[in-house]
């Protein structure tokens, strides 16, 4: 382990994530403990499919010339099932994070049951079933885009309504791949925006309805990325558009979500949070 | 914590996901380890954003309730930061999964570095220049979808060709979403299958290219599913075109990867190990 009084700030780290199967897991935890980390900056290299001894033994030598190049040792964050591959990566010169031994043995003991020490159990084919909806789910929202088919309104777990980019799309496909979550999306255009009623079309599914918002500023930044100096993305047109949707949200008790500061992984969770989704 | 000759197998036990935020990581790495276990069932309970001490308190109680009601502990998986709300929690009657603080002492000394215990780093917008890429890069696979854009292939890191349904567009939305990699695709059509060269258009842009392949049995499943007893679900046609998609990639030197038994999450990892791309 490295010596706190040779580290300092402003030094450049490496990170391996190690795993039998996608590494995912790895990455997700990683990089999750990486950001309370200020003024380092991390060389991250991904190591997947490490299923033999060979590709063991080689990762054990990157770990290595890693650490005399740094001069300091790297991070390893795995997820390894195979113990023998573990212990020859904990014996690296790395410092060796264990995800997956640290808490098997509890769990084990919790639950008064043997772990099964399989590999890419969670992002592999064994759970077909929740596979296939996720897949099913991306292929309906891409079908069902932009109100594109209104058909698949009675077929969607929930319609996410907005003006043109205030994150519909990205939400709905982050939603089918992550939960398998059947989303439809319906943008709130002009002749929507002219009364406060709910657009004809979405009354009979009001309680599967759910509005985005953001900041109109925010909005006009995004617009002009796609056609700049345009009414479309002129900011006295994005503060009537957001504010009128708004009246409808309110008019309607439709819940909404301000997006402007918030990402796609944290709008998803404040709406299936909402909707018990998950 | 549960005494295992208490516990038996086809039991049920309840699982909290617990996090100051989205709780994404909890459950990566949560649900990573209950795959281990078999002959369990486990009812999942997510609880996001809790912030406040009053929510916390909640989170206690849905435990304890849980606990009774179960007849043995449930299982808490968390990276909560927050250290109050951490201690509730472990003084709760769950087994308590700390996945924030067994990690980051350790951290900490190896980096010689104090953590700055904020949350949410990972699934919000701090870090805004990879959030950023990755939306535009759903937007990019969304208006390069299925070869309608084929001017999108000089700013693509990467083309997917194959033939229809073999699993092209969720790979890119996932390449996108969880990478920012901009991933283009072109469907290998009839009129491409003639021969064995690659089509013209593709041909700039060789060093892009990667094939996903299927086997033609499982290509069937899935056309039937949209468009059944029809030339383009039958087996034969299946074989056809997969067999000439596969003489168009040995003849080209083009990399692939048969997609039957392998999720989109495998398929991204090998992808991006065989290109460099994360």
């Amino acid at each position: 382990m490295a010596d706190s009084n040779n580290t300092k700030n402003n030094q450049t780290r490496t990170v391996f994530f190690v795993s039998d199967r996608t590494g995912i897991t790895a990455e997700a935890l990683g990089n999750s403990l990486l950001t309370q980390f200020e003024g380092i900056s991390f060389n991250k290299i991904h190591l997947s499919f490490i299923d033999t001894e060979k590709k063991a033994q080689d990762c054990v030598e990157q770990i290595n010339t890693a650490c005399t190049k740094d001069g300091s040792p790297p991070l390893i964050f795995s997820t390894q099932i195979n113990k023998q591959f573990r212990n020859m990566m904990s014996k690296s010169n790395g410092v060796f994070f264990d995800f997956f031994e640290t808490f098997i043995s509890k769990m084990e003991k919790s639950l008064g049951s043997k772990s099964i020490h399989a590999a890419g159990m969670l992002h592999g084919l064994h759970n077909n079933k929740n596979y296939n909806s996720r897949i099913n789910s991306v292929n309906f929202s891409l079908a069902s885009d932009d109100g594109m088919s209104v058909k698949s309104f009675d077929r969607a777990d929930i319609i996410l309504i907005g003006v043109s980019r205030s994150g519909k799309t990205p939400t709905c496909l982050f939603m089918a791949l992550q939960y398998g979550i059947k989303a439809s999306n319906y943008p709130l255009i002009e002749q929507d925006l002219g009364t406060t009623k709910l657009p004809k079309i979405l009354q009979p599914f009001k309680s599967k309805l759910f509005g985005l918002t953001i900041s109109p500023t925010r909005l006009r930044k995004i617009r002009s990325e796609r056609r700049s100096n345009t009414k479309y993305s002129s900011l006295q047109q994005c503060q009537s558009e957001v504010r009128r949707a708004e009246d409808i949200y309110h008019s309607n008790n439709i819940p909404f979500i301000d997006t402007t500061q918030i990402s796609i992984e944290e709008i998803t969770a404040k709406i299936t949070n909402k909707f018990s989704l998950r």
